[in-house]
């Protein structure tokens, strides 16, 4: 199949997908741009259509594959300069991470770049999951996706209420830290399989409710100047200690 | 002094400078946006004039004020939602970084937001400089400055040849670590006041002539599927497993 027409319906089907959070939830699927996601996403078995602007993408196999002009892709793509290759995949299942014991809690993480490079890390370091409140920016969010570098192909995550979620893990034994100035030094926490770390909003860190249910807090430790790290450097920092 | 009209000089002179590094270097000024960069701003007594559009910023004392209207206001922002004020900086002299033994050396980095957090990194984490290649983003580019949260009037900065300030290092004896996977674990490396870090550029990592000189390379313990973590978090992870 080859498109070259912008009017074509499958290219306004892309590009609801591309700029629609609601699109994608109804439809249950994401875009991913570019080589190397769209490896990663092969890999993993979640590719429903390639669309394909650069020939030399032609080597899947077992894919459907629809052929368009530049001039489509471009239309398509949320990066400036596309690089011929675009997939559509499907959004993760709901999984149970109640069964999953060393977790991301994030409390309301607006900047796209952020979660993706926080999912990037949880990847590296070997973190069971991450749970999104459900005001946090959207897992499908292009700029998610391609900071994620293909991590989310890899790392679970779910969206929910925090405040439940927090309590059932509470319920359950794990230990829940909260992050604030105020708290323990990092380095005095002993590494556990059962632990989880809430990550608060960029301008106004983690909410009271969530703060006042936290089994205890804990602080990364700082010259006096500073009150803050960004939250994906946090995050990791704080991954990176518990890293298995 | 007050200004209504889009088409005022000192209002074109303003997007010139936000908009334009050419502009910055020639006048050796730069902008800042909101409350909190304001702030730390006028503490480090670089500010050559404040931009005033929300009465309720009037407070600031010894210092040029213009009142804008909000029209004006939200043309010479880079944000979508302007905070109301703006102050016109000086950018920070050269410093001689010779003197300075704990360093972050960046190499081409592109991402403003990556270049800020770092920025913000170093400060927490009481790094004596950055050292930025001559390709590197621009240190005064309006996201660099607002992902710095106001660690671009404390941290030292200067951008210079690379290749030639990483030879005088080590004539001097500082040790010049390179990042790559195939590094010492950055466990192993034992703390020294005489060190420095090169991080490389996001999608190509530290350039070829530069690993060849560095004395030695390290990486960040990661799990098998991992390649690598975004370059602000891997420095931050550096400088925090240094800090004093």
């Amino acid at each position: 199949m080859n498109i070259t027409s912008l009017n074509n319906n499958r290219v306004k089907y892309y590009t609801k997908l591309l700029n629609s959070k609601k699109e994608r939830d109804k439809e249950k699927l994401f875009i991913v741009e570019g080589d190397h996601l769209v490896e990663e996403a092969m890999k993993e078995n979640v590719v429903k259509e390639l669309l394909i602007s650069d020939l030399s993408y032609d080597h899947y196999k077992d894919v459907d594959k629809i052929f368009v002009s530049q001039e489509v892709m471009k239309k398509i793509c949320d990066t400036i300069t596309p690089q011929g290759i675009i997939a559509l995949c499907s959004q993760k299942e709901m999984y149970d991470l109640t069964t999953l014991n060393r977790l991301l809690l994030l409390d309301n993480i607006q900047d796209p770049g952020n979660l993706g490079t926080i999912i990037r890390s949880a990847d590296a370091f070997n973190f069971d999951g991450i749970v999104l409140s459900e005001n946090t920016v959207d897992l499908y969010n292009p700029k998610v996706v391609r900071s994620t570098q293909g991590a989310i192909f890899r790392v679970k995550v779910i969206k929910t209420n925090l405040l439940q979620y927090i309590n059932k893990l509470i319920a359950k034994g794990v230990l829940v830290y909260g992050t604030s100035l105020n708290g323990k030094n990092l380095n005095a926490i002993l590494p556990s399989d059962n632990m989880a770390f809430i990550m608060g909003n960029e301008g106004n860190g983690v909410s009271e409710a969530l703060m006042n249910i936290a089994n205890d807090n804990i602080f990364i430790e700082m010259n006096g100047n500073s009150e803050s790290l960004n939250v994906a450097v946090a995050s990791s920092i704080i991954m990176y200690n518990f890293r298995k």
